[in-house]
């Protein structure tokens, strides 16, 4: 059984569960999820019973054929519509959280002897727990960043401005055999690494910047995502002190991502360390996320967030200190969560460089 | 009055005529044109009378202040709800091609005494007519482009990759001052430049090759589309005889861009030549479409299409001949439609190039 086809049995599983008689996928990246197909314009019709339908427009019928094999084809150019006509009398799931109100009218009109019902996050919540081709992915993607992220710290950096740095990282993911970037780098010297999500500009990297990047690799449509915060130069006394503060905390949070563990505990676990320290009122950002097709996706670290980490998940955790017009740190991993101790997959030192 | 506040006066204008108390817009790329905020969270209210309303969350107080200085601005976690706590008992127009079922919901509940409308492509419809503010944006993204791709063809270009040429290219458009690149860049070598949407490989480009780039610049939100197709070499007779009827379809459908021709009309211009040439049934994609802050906007060319052009719409127009096994020519302009002729904004020449 192709992975595809083991993750629309695991979501039938539910949906048998929920005495619904199928759903119909309209979100783009839970489409690719459950079937492999990666155009811009598809939906697919899961029933309880019986084949999974393809939906999409005569542009993607080849690269549907290709991608999607295990499941049967429908070239439409409207693709509710065709969905609708295809679905019998009974409870069908609606992905009504992106669906939009036209679409699901036109739905309902296609399907009249349907009964359409909120579907909530169901794909995503299949997603948090990922299956070895996804980690495989990750896998590779995280080990494309870092080592990406080492080549460039090895210089030169001193002179060369935001903006170029920000360019050879990409480029060096690139020539590693990164698909695409994963996100827009944030490339950050002295005082503007005080901005959680700085856009890299033509400002020129100088001794004594703190200098923060915060970037990643896309591999097979799954995304890596790690920050690193480096000192040009010898480290002052209060680049130390904030550096410190968030390694520890960053190293507390790494170490509750367990599972089991509550979501609003591994949140606690580094949000602790930096109230501790005296730091958690420059702490403005969330504390981690999951990734995978997604550069942010489910489950969300937060305190205000319930549930249980379970093994398979891949986080982020990213705590930092930002203090406006002066400096700030971030040091952020992507990790597995597994039955034992946590993995990280963003390997590269966390010990506090000095780039001379 | 700034760009964003003239544009939002327009609306209110169409809203009056509907009878309407007021837009809530929610698709982001309309609240962007609307004004200015270029955040990933955000909504924009729209009353008939009083000041509109910016939504969005404190990730994004900071950006919001500096980017739209002239709107009210709402900081808050639930952008409907704050939106819905706003409106009054009047019939408020919703973008419900867009706007999700369940968000939806949540706006009808926060504004029980509003009556929520359909309000169609309202916003997309205003977009289709450039202000000066955007057609100077599309004239620079086309400038960078055009430079862009000049400089790459000046060579070397033989025995190397199309992912090596792609981000050269790409690499040019960013020296140049882009801020991003339009959409994945289509570099396409040999019998791959039969594919209308192949992804750059690591194929090497060798003499012979017809060599198709379909790439753009993005400057300031707004996004430039070009494509160039040249020869590695002396071009043998069937690639002159593609590229001729290419090239006379392309000056054909441009020339018909213009002030009051049905868009039908422009779509045939282009096609008549084709058809005539006997290679209409090897031309696969669309014809053109608007561009602007999206790759693919309103209007779309097409005989199906109704309506007419009018004088500061940019489109683009896109025939090509594409023979599977064989290869393909496409020849692409981002033109600007003028009370007179159609002022094309990617110069580079059209005539064949035959590169040593």
């Amino acid at each position: 059984m192709s992975a595809h086809a083991d993750r629309r049995a695991r979501l039938v599983a539910l949906l048998v569960e929920r005495e619904l008689s199928g759903m119909l996928v309209t979100t783009l990246v839970n489409v690719r999820y459950l079937s492999g197909f990666t155009g811009s314009n598809g939906a697919l019709l899961v029933p309880v019973e019986g084949d999974a339908v393809l939906l999409t427009d005569s542009r993607y019928q080849h690269q549907a054929v290709v991608e999607a094999p295990d499941v049967e084809l429908v070239v439409t150019r409207d693709l509710v519509v065709g969905a609708g006509g295809r679905m019998d009398a009974g409870a069908w799931a609606a992905e009504t959280h992106t669906l939009s109100v036209d679409d699901h009218g036109q739905l309902a009109e296609a399907a009249p002897s349907a009964r359409l019902v909120a579907a909530g996050r169901l794909v995503e919540s299949l997603r948090e727990v990922k299956d070895e081709p996804e980690i495989d992915a990750l896998r590779r993607a995280c080990a494309i960043s870092t080592v990406a992220l080492e080549g460039l710290l090895a210089g030169p950096l001193l002179g060369r401005t935001e903006r170029e740095l920000a360019r050879d990282l990409e480029s060096r993911m690139f020539d590693l055999g990164a698909e695409a970037i994963a996100f827009d780098t944030i490339l950050a010297a002295g005082d503007s690494s005080a901005v959680p999500h700085h856009h890299p500009t033509d400002r020129v990297v100088a001794r004594g910047d703190l200098l923060k990047v915060d970037f990643g690799a896309r591999v097979d449509g799954y995304h890596a995502d790690c920050t690193r915060t480096v000192v040009m130069g010898p480290a002052d006394a209060w680049q130390r002190e904030v550096y410190a503060a968030v390694q520890a905390s960053q190293a507390a949070g790494v170490d509750a991502l367990r599972d089991g563990v509550a979501v609003a505990a591994s949140d606690e676990a580094a949000r602790g360390v930096l109230d501790a320290a005296g730091w958690l009122d420059r702490f403005t950002t969330g504390l981690g996320h999951g990734v995978g097709l997604e550069i942010h996706e489910d489950p969300f670290i937060g305190g205000r967030h319930t549930g249980r980490l379970t093994s398979r998940t891949v986080l982020t955790m990213e705590p930092g200190i930002y203090v406006p017009g002066r400096g700030g740190v971030r040091i952020e991993d992507t990790v597995l969560v597994t039955p034992g101790a946590p993995e990280v997959l963003t390997t590269m030192t966390k010990d506090l460089l000095e780039i001379a």
